[in-house]
Order: C-alpha cells, then sequence, then structure tokens
C-alpha cells in the first residue's frame, strides 16, 4: 500500500495551486435515463461538411447516398435507417440502410423538393433477429436446448401486446410453436420467415442510438449543378453603332444568345452609374461630358441598388426581359456589386455605413498604393451593421420580387463572411430556388468559405490553368471528395476583366479551345460575349488582361455576323451538353495519358455509368499534334482489347478503336477538338440471326 | 412583375400542407451583438478527432503545434494566438501563431503537465499594423496624402487611454509626428518599430474571433507512446516445477524480466477462479480436483473482481510486488476482464446484472454455436446499469489505490462502449497518469472507436501481417494522419491466445524475425513469456492458434536458462530501443523498396531529424536471402550519392554505403536482421587540420 496512488508528473510547475481554483468539471454518470443502455455507435456520416457546420449540396431530383459507420459491442445484429426532412416539416421520413462491409451502411435519400433538408441516421439492436440467426446456428449444430426456445417465445409473447387483429395469430401459433410442442415444432418456428417480417416490423427499437449532430444538405434547381451562362452589356446592344442600349434591344437580342444554346443570360450592374469621379474609356481617371461611366460605379441622383439606369429604359422593360429571356429557357443573372459611387443615395441617407476619415471625408477603395476614389466600400464593422445587412439584403428580394432567381455577386471576399451566411440563407429560405454565384477571384480558402456558407457557384482558377499538367492538377484538386460536398465551379475562358495571355496571342483556336474545355471539363461554363464568339483578343497593353476598349467604361458595337465567330461552334458544344448527361455533372471526370504534352485526355461518365463522353484537345493553338491516347478503359466502360467506336459529335467522324492505346491528330487548320461519344457495343457477324 | 416570384419545384408531392404546419424556422439577424463585425474566420484546427468529438493524444514534454486556417475579407492584416488550459484551470495561457502560407497558421503549446488540454484558436484584424502597411507603400509611391497620416495619428491618440506611464511618451509623440510636423516627421513615424511594438501591445483585439468547439487533448504518460511489455502468468513462476506459483516468486523473477530491458510486467487476472464449470487443462470442457482453472474465469467464494487468488499469495505480497517492480523501473499492468463465473459472489448480490433466461438461470457466454458455460458476461442493458457501470469503475479505483497505474483491458469491444468513455474519462480525470491498453481483436472501426473515447494503446493486427506487402499496407494505414492522432498501436508477436502459424513453423528465428518487427516497426510493443524468449512453438493441434499445454489452464514451468533462449536479443533490443529516440515514437516511418520480396527494409527518424534508424529483416525464417535496397535518401537525412556509414547495432557490425542502392545479404544461420544506425557524417581527409 506504500505505492504512490497518484503519480503525478510535472516538468515544471507554471501555475500556483491557487489558479486550480476552478470547478473541476466532474463527470457524473450520463443524466439521460437511456444513454447508459445505448449500445449502438454511428459516426462518420456522410455527406458532412465541416463536421456538420455547413451543409452539402444536391440538385432537384437527385437521390443522396447517405453512408455512416454503425456497429455495436459484440455479435448483435443492427439495423439502421436513414431519417430526413425539410426544413420546417416536424415528421422525419426515413428509409432503410445496408451493409456494405466493414461496417459501412448507407441508405438513399429522394429529394424532391428544393430548399434545406435535415437527415440522420438511427439505429439499434435487433434482439429477435440476432436470437433467429443464433438459433439456426444451434440448430444446425444439435446444440439448441429447450430453453433457447424459450427465450425465443418470451420475445414474441412480448410483441403480442403491439400486434394487432391480424399479426397477433402468427404470433400466437409462434409462441405455442416455440414452447410447447417440442424442438421440431419450435424449429420450423424459427426458421419461419413470416414470423420473422412481423418480428421485425413490431420491433421496438429498444435504446436505439441517432447520429449527432443532425446534418443538412441544401436542394437547389438543376441549374446550380448544369448551366450554360452568356454575359454581355445591354447598353452594348444597339442595333445601330454610337447608340446607348437598352433592355429592349437586349430582348431583340435574345433569339441569338438562345440560338448558341445558353441558359443563363448574366448582366453587369443595370443600376444608375455615379457621376462623381466617373471614369472614361480605357479607365481614365478623368471622364469627358458624354462618357457613361462604369456600371460597378452604382448609384447616383437616379437612384442606388433597387434602381433601373435611365439609358437602359425603366422597370416594365426589364419585367418584359426576364419574362421573354424565360419564354426561351433563358434565366436572367443580375450582378450585385455591394459597393457604391460617392453619389449613392446612400452615402448622404446613411453615412454611418462607411468609415469617416478624421477631416468628415468618407474612406474609398483602396489597394495601396492604388486608390479607387469613384467607389466607397461599406464599413462591415460600424456600429450600426444590422440596419446595413438589413438593407442590403432587401437588395436581392427587391429584385427577387422582379423575378430574378439568378444572382452573380461581385467581389464577395471583400465583404464580411458572416454577411452572406446570413443574407443567403435567409434569402433561399424563403426562395430555395435562388442561385448565387461568387465572383472570388482569391485565395482558395476564402473561395471554399464563400462556397461553404451558401454560395451555389464559384467562378474559378481555370482561365489561367493552360497547360495539360496544370489543367489536371487543378481539376484533380477541385474534384476531392469533400471540396463536391460544397464547392461547385463555373468555368469562365473570359470575363469582362479577364483577357488571358493565352486568348491575346492564340487567335480565334485559342478560343476554341478553351470553349471545348470550359464546357466538356465542368458542368458549368461561361463566357462573356459577345467579345467571347468574335474571338476579341486585342488587350489595352502589352501584360494586362484588361480589353482594349474596354465595355466596362464605354459602349461598343459588335458585328454579330462576322465571319469567324464562333456562334455555331458554340451552339454545337451546347447541344451535345444538353444531350449528353456524362457533361451535366461535375463528377465521374477522368484523365487519361497522351504521348504528346499538347494533347490532353480525359472521359467523363454518367451517373448510371452507360455512356462516356471522351475528350481530346490539342492545347496548342498553332500547331498540329500528333500522338496517342492511353485509355483507362474501365473509365469508359470498354473491356480490354475490345473494339470499340467513338464518335466525334463535333464532326460527326466516327473511328473504330481497340484497347487503351489509339492514334490522334489534330491541326488547328482543320479541328482543335474530338469530343467522342463512346459505343460500346459493335455489330459483328454474330448480330446476325444466322449466325449460331 | 408578372413573373413568378416564387419558382417551386416540385417533382412529386409527397406531403400534405397541413404537415407543413411546422414552425418554419425564421433566419433572424445574429443575436450576439457583435457577431456581425467580427470578420475572421478560423476552420480547420488541427489537432482535431472527429470534429472534436474526442480528445487527441499526445505524452507529457510534447510541444504540440496547433494549425488553422485562418483568414478575412479583404486585405488587413491578422493576428492569431493559440490558446490553452488544463483542465480545471480557468484562465488561458495563449502563444503567437505564424502564418505558413496558403492561410495556414500554426502555434505551439507546451504540454508540461498531465491531464486533458482544452485548445482553441482566436483571430483578430490589427487595425494599425494594416494602416502601416499600406502607409509604407503609399509612402513608397508617393502618394501618401496629410489626411492618411491623421487616420494614423488618430488610431494612436485612441490608444492612448490604454497605455501605461511608460508607453504614454511614445504615443505622444508619435500622435505630434503624424499630426502636425509634416509628411517628413510623419514618415519617420509611420517606420518607427518601436512604435509599432507599443501599438501591438496595445492592440484591442477588436471584434476578435475564436474558433469553435474548443478541442481537447489528452496529455498522457510518456510509456503510453513509448513502452516495452512483458506478460507472465504469476502462478508459473515458481522456482520448482508442480508448484503453484506466487507473487513473491514472480517478485524473485523481477531481476530476469528488468534485465531483458522491459518496463511494463502484465499480469493476467490475479483473482479468485470460479470452480462451477472449471475448465481442465487443453480447454477441457470438465476438471479434474487439483485443476487450476482459468484465471479469466473470475470470482469464486474467496471474493471477485478486487480480491486476490489465495494461491498467489495476499494483497500485502502484490503491494510488494508492485513496489519491487517500480523500484526497477516497472510498473505492473492489472488484466481487467469485465466478466465473472458463475460463482463470483456478484452473480447473487446482483442478479438484476445478468440476462435472465426465462426459467431464471443467468445466459452464460456464447458464440453460437460454442458456449462458454464458465462465464457470465454482464447485461449492459439492465435496467440498474447506473450501479453496475459505479461498481465496475470501482474496481479500477481498487487497484489504482494499490499502485496499479496500468490496465490492460480484455475484450473492451464486448462491453458498452459509453460505459468506456465514462469510465476511463472518470478515471483518468482523477488519475491522470493512467494508461489502459485495450485487448479488442476486433474489426477495425471498433478497435478506432475504443481509442478514440479514451483507451492509451490498442493491441493490432500485427501477429498476422508476415509478409513484406501486408506489413507495409497495414503500417501505412495505421499511419494515417487522423489516426496517428488518436490510435497508439501495441505490437505482440504472441499473446496467450495467438501461437500463429509463422511462430509454429518457423523455429527460433521466427521468433526473432517478429522481435525485430514489433520492437522497431512500433513504439510500444510486448511478448508474451517465457514462451516468447523460450520460442514455445507447439499448438494444441494443426489449424490451432492455442498453445499446447496452455498456461491459461494450467501451470507451466519454464527453463529460463535454455540454450536457445532470446532473452540476450530481447535485452540487446531494449537497449537500443532506450538509446535511439526515433525507435521511440510511431511518427516518422518509411518504408524503402527491395529487390527480394523476402526482405523489408524500412526506417524511423526522430523529430529532430537528425539521427535514423534504419532497418532490414529477412522475412524468411529458413533460407538466406540477399538483394539490393532502394533507400529513399530523405528518410534518412543522407544527400544524394553521398557515402555513409550504417553502425548495425545488433551485431556490432559497420558498412560504409554510398547512395540509394547498396547490397544486402542475411542467413537465419547467423542473423535474420540488421538495425543499423545511419551515421551521415564520416571523417575524410578534409577533417585534418593540416588538409587547408
Amino acid at each position: 500500500m506504500g505505492a504512490t496512488v497518484r503519480m503525478v508528473a510535472r516538468v515544471k510547475s507554471r501555475r500556483s495551486t491557487a489558479n486550480r481554483g476552478a470547478p473541476s468539471p466532474s463527470i457524473e454518470l450520463p443524466a439521460e435515463a437511456l444513454l447508459g443502455q445505448r449500445r449502438v455507435i454511428i459516426e462518420g456520416v456522410r455527406p458532412c461538411v465541416d463536421g456538420g457546420a455547413f451543409p452539402a449540396k444536391r440538385t432537384l431530383g437527385d437521390e443522396m447516398a447517405v453512408t455512416a459507420d454503425v456497429f455495436a459491442d459484440g455479435h448483435d445484429c443492427l439495423r439502421a435507417r436513414v431519417q430526413w426532412r425539410l426544413d420546417g416539416v416536424l415528421e422525419w421520413d426515413e428509409g432503410p440502410m445496408v451493409a456494405l462491409g466493414n461496417d459501412r451502411w448507407q441508405g438513399m435519400v429522394p429529394l424532391l423538393e428544393l430548399g434545406r433538408y435535415r437527415f440522420r441516421v438511427v439505429a439499434w439492436i435487433d434482439p429477435f433477429r440476432t436470437w433467429r440467426r443464433d438459433m439456426e446456428k444451434k440448430i444446425a449444430a444439435g446444440v439448441a436446448e429447450p430453453i433457447d426456445f424459450a427465450v425465443g417465445a418470451a420475445m414474441v409473447r412480448a410483441a403480442l401486446s403491439r400486434a394487432d387483429g391480424d399479426r397477433a395469430p402468427i404470433l400466437k401459433r409462434a409462441v405455442a410453436g416455440l414452447e410447447a410442442q417440442g424442438p421440431s415444432v419450435g424449429r420450423r418456428t424459427v426458421l419461419d420467415d413470416e414470423l420473422a417480417a412481423v418480428m421485425a416490423g413490431l420491433d421496438e427499437r429498444l435504446f436505439a442510438s441517432t447520429s449527432e449532430p443532425e446534418l443538412e444538405v441544401v436542394v437547389d434547381p438543376v441549374r446550380a449543378r448544369f448551366s450554360s451562362w452568356y454575359e454581355c452589356f445591354p447598353r452594348s446592344c444597339a442595333a445601330a453603332a454610337g447608340r446607348h442600349g437598352t433592355f429592349a434591344d437586349l430582348e431583340a437580342r435574345l433569339p441569338y444568345i438562345a440560338g448558341m444554346g445558353f441558359d443563363v443570360l448574366y448582366l453587369p450592374p443595370i443600376h444608375p452609374i455615379g457621376r462623381k469621379h466617373r471614369k472614361g474609356p480605357n479607365n481614365s481617371p478623368t471622364s469627358a461630358p458624354g462618357d457613361h461611366g462604369s456600371p460597378w460605379a452604382i448609384g447616383a441622383a437616379e437612384g442606388g441598388h433597387t434602381a433601373v439606369h435611365p439609358e437602359l429604359g425603366d422597370l416594365d422593360a426589364f419585367r418584359s426581359l426576364v419574362a421573354a429571356a424565360r419564354a426561351k429557357g433563358i434565366e436572367l443573372a443580375l450582378d450585385i456589386a455591394l459597393q457604391v459611387a460617392p453619389d449613392h443615395p446612400w452615402v448622404a441617407e446613411h453615412p454611418e455605413w462607411f468609415r469617416q476619415r478624421p477631416d468628415g471625408t468618407v474612406q474609398y477603395a483602396e489597394n495601396p498604393p492604388k486608390k479607387y476614389q469613384d467607389i466607397y466600400p461599406f464599413d462591415f464593422e460600424c456600429a450600426a451593421w444590422r440596419e446595413l445587412w438589413a438593407e442590403l439584403r432587401a437588395v436581392f428580394e427587391f429584385w427577387v420580387a422582379e423575378g430574378v432567381t439568378i444572382f452573380r455577386v461581385d467581389n464577395p471576399h471583400t465583404k464580411c463572411f458572416a454577411f452572406w451566411q446570413w443574407c443567403i440563407g435567409a434569402l433561399k429560405q424563403q426562395h430555395p430556388e435562388l442561385i448565387f454565384l461568387s465572383e472570388a477571384f482569391t485565395r482558395p480558402k476564402l473561395m471554399y468559405r464563400l462556397a461553404k456558407l451558401g454560395f451555389t457557384q464559384s467562378y474559378t482558377y481555370f482561365p489561367w490553368r493552360n497547360h495539360k499538367t496544370e489543367i489536371v492538377e487543378y481539376f484533380t484538386e477541385i474534384s476531392r471528395l469533400e471540396l463536391r460536398e460544397f464547392f461547385r465551379p463555373n468555368h469562365w475562358p473570359n470575363t469582362p476583366d479577364i483577357l488571358t495571355a493565352f486568348l491575346q496571342t492564340g487567335g480565334v483556336r485559342a478560343f476554341e479551345i478553351r470553349l471545348v474545355l470550359a464546357a466538356t471539363l465542368g458542368a458549368s461554363y461561361g463566357v462573356y460575349g459577345p467579345a467571347f464568339e468574335l474571338a476579341e483578343g486585342r488587350a489595352v497593353r502589352e501584360g494586362s488582361e484588361e480589353y482594349l476598349d474596354s465595355e466596362k467604361y464605354q459602349l461598343r458595337h459588335w458585328d454579330l455576323d462576322a465571319k469567324d465567330s464562333l456562334r455555331r461552334l458554340i451552339a454545337r458544344v451546347n447541344r451535345i451538353r444538353r444531350e449528353n448527361p456524362a457533361l451535366q455533372s461535375d463528377l465521374g471526370l477522368r484523365f487519361h495519358d497522351t504521348t504528346a504534352d499538347e494533347l490532353i485526355c480525359y472521359s467523363k461518365s454518367a451517373a448510371d455509368g452507360n455512356t462516356a463522353v471522351l475528350v481530346v484537345v490539342n492545347l496548342d493553338p498553332h500547331h498540329r499534334q500528333s500522338g496517342h491516347v492511353e485509355l483507362q478503359l474501365d473509365a469508359i466502360g470498354i473491356d480490354h482489347e475490345e473494339q470499340f467506336q467513338v464518335h466525334d459529335l463535333l464532326s460527326g467522324a466516327r473511328y473504330l478503336w481497340r484497347g487503351a492505346r489509339n492514334y490522334v491528330e489534330l491541326d488547328p487548320e482543320s479541328t482543335t477538338a474530338h469530343v467522342f461519344v463512346v459505343r460500346r457495343r459493335l455489330r459483328s457477324e454474330q448480330d446476325f440471326d444466322y449466325f449460331l
């Protein structure tokens, strides 16, 4: 007994014992009556984002696989169910889970409504099934004793109190069989499937465990997963050069846009444009009378974020545009930029929302040493943040009431993250059909955080991934399982801010290449036109990604009928996307090796696994490239060394391939890409009736 | 305005709207006043087990790296601190965090006391540092204006109210410099490091964010990470054959055990052994008078889990053994098997703790069709579970009071998981020095769960991993980052239940091989002796892993001085472990390719990265094997193509190697393994003074 009862090792005594006065959190027996008797463990429930802090994302009509590790001490038989309910619904729906092996279970949740679902896993020990399984073994081994039958009889008798008139007789017969009439009758009863089914239905779920925390999934419209965006400036849509375009002009252009197969039409801000410190053409710090300014310098005497720039038209014209677009299968997307021009009405009405400098002036936007005197950012640290948040949310609500369901949010990473979580959460609670595209060209973790806290889609680094290794690496990164649960990429080859060096130097073939990559690597993509389809490649100066004579600062007039326009190719690519489910999801992407650095090859397979699209792109806009692709045949559903047909949906050409290694040649003079559909089953002589 | 304000897509309407009567959880503005102004995001804090549901594990004296993603909207300068406090301490200690790149930050937490720590990350925007950084850029670009200096002056003036007498003058001078005396003085002030330091110290941490949830780490004694176990049956320790051994006999054997370098001595249950249904030798279902029975059939008229088997001695003899072992640097480990023999006093005193059958008898243990009439399991679903739990915990407390600090728990996976979490948590709260080894030879997820909820170490599948690919795969699996945070393997080549086919067929060389593997692959390992060092390989029958004449059912007398005993090799291996920190941790294990299937090669490097141990084992106990090792030189701290020395700590031999590819040959006739220490720095002619 002389031994040290408590061996306390103190490498270094850094605190006085007085500091230890905090009440030691005592570990008491669990308070909840049943807790100690719950023997089933549920952990690792998926999908799960950051331990349940954020919802996973799915789209309408998806069936969501919910998986979990489910196990208990000992060897008893378990049962598990997945449960779900839509936000606002009290009752849980539920479905069965099945064991996949290694204690992993899976159940399917049908997502039949838009909105936010909660889901969880419930599991318990099934004593009757356990008894039945053990009895089968004992009977087989000849060691079943009368008492073993009696144990089962007691269970069945207890279940009688829960049985209705139909099932009670079955149970009574079983009790009699197990109790009174000897092992031979008892044996038939043990093996009776009808009894097993009745007992399963009467299972009390005694001491059932429930997974914690409840997890969430947001169900978005299908367009959240699969969308083709077209951005254009309404003010450049006038039929005649030099005139300021209007909503009506854009409405007249809808057949052109729909003809290319786009289903989202995104407009830069449509609000009155500030006059103070207005920028001139090519971002000149000063403007002349008649200069139109930047649509992102929002607000003037005519109004702010809920007003329409008078030169574009009025609200009625806007409503007409929304309706006309929708009639063509196109949803309108508005750009929401939460910043103001110095003459935005809020600056005078709510000076408390902006950072005041010691001299009483408002702090304009800066990225030192650069200064943006035409833009005032909001001060999200201001004391009146509640009123500010409410008013900013009201901007979205205003446009939702006008029929807008899609918002492209400008630079969300320069606004308080908590605001977005609250704002998007509140908006989607009332309007689960809404889609928010995050324009956060910033560091990866900020982009991902915005996606977690509510943004439906996100711009990506795609514009700057040109080489094969860059593309493979980036798409592998954003295809990671945990990212896919909440991050939906939307790939843009160009934007009004981004005219990449590749597009500046590669001519029209560079635009073709980037189009095919964006539209087949990603389920959602977009282009800024007509600059894109007209292959506008002139930058304001060497080394800049800004367009020369950018529409951001002036009107442009585009020749939509130009000979080299990519509009027909775009239309074909978008039709291929519509007709091939493999291209409508970001799942199922696999890269395949090629023997040429400039040739990239990848496949996308649909969820049903039946149809695969195989893409080969020549990344070099200038030179013919040839080499072999080394296919991972399992990714495209082909058996080793089988002959199969690849049908190029772009050119219409068909090739017979065999096995993993096949030759390709792509010459920019004629074509830069193959978009093959893989046809596995080829007719052969064995398909003829008489071949038998 | 005619547009659909709410587009609700219902693929299938499955609920009546009446069911939607639940109050919709409205998204209100955040309640907490500051929440909206908190702009810093903290996520991905590590170490973290299951989102914080369980503590990570470390050992005394470790410095724990805490990492987190820390970022905010915009471009402001951030500061982050890691905070920690020992359970029961009110105040948080804290230390700095530094940015590692890609928004990942790291801080170090010194773990200087045993017990459970909480830790978290605090981060905020530093407005003064942000202003200073921006001002430096503006000054450099020549665009700093008087108002920019005034903004900083206002911050410094505000800080004056928080400054003490020493710092106030510095601030006052700075205000004057920034405000009144023109840009040249202001510029000097902006760049003044003393001002920056004072302002950093006065930082208000305005709108600071704190990571959630608070995470935990359990700090265990060093032996939790690095331990060498020896199991033996005290009743077989008598000096003379045929006599029942005692604690005193075992005490006399301590020099032998300490001489082999073990630091944990683990005894099978030491309690009175049941007489009802007692098993005879070789697990015979019946026993004869004089048979000793299985120590795991616990409890008889003499007492239960807190009594000592009279033939082993009394409590005084036990206490003497504990003290004598500790004097030799050995901690005693007791086996706690929570099950009873039919004549355990609890069966009569607490029939409610056991499952009663309809005929009033107690349900014995079964694994159908096998029956274990000599063992009654507890019914963890019984209504009296609270009393049961308390009494079982009291068993541990009894032996802790007798000086026991280590428990090997028998089959914990057949007892309710919640019980272990509560029991171990409560015990370690009072006695943070305790170590619990989980004997859960079961499916992986159950083993891992037991580790998460409190077990300090765990048995592993090591006994059955014999081939190179099996070993590499298994050790790669248990070295996964997320597992290492809570799962500490303890590798046993044999146990009283496990005499593997490899040991049965490989002779003494097989024992050598498994010893070197266990002791160098794992920081903790153990053997069941004297069966191990005497290379006892006789099984009860072909195809069984049970020993012939197993000590589980009878006394054995061992010839410790047998010629072939491995005791000297064991002593050498354990000394190598003590002298090489690389072998005292499960981190730093790397496998290296070899050109022979039967040769396995791996290295372990110490945390300091300076010393590496390189092991090569011939996995074939019968034949000479030779081939080349292909070293990953970075893992052992060697530059490409450098010459280095490998010094075999087993044989004493030294070899000069160069580069990645080196020849090895191991012949079981002489030796089965190399345990090299790698010496990087070789003397050369340049080390002589005159070589200059």
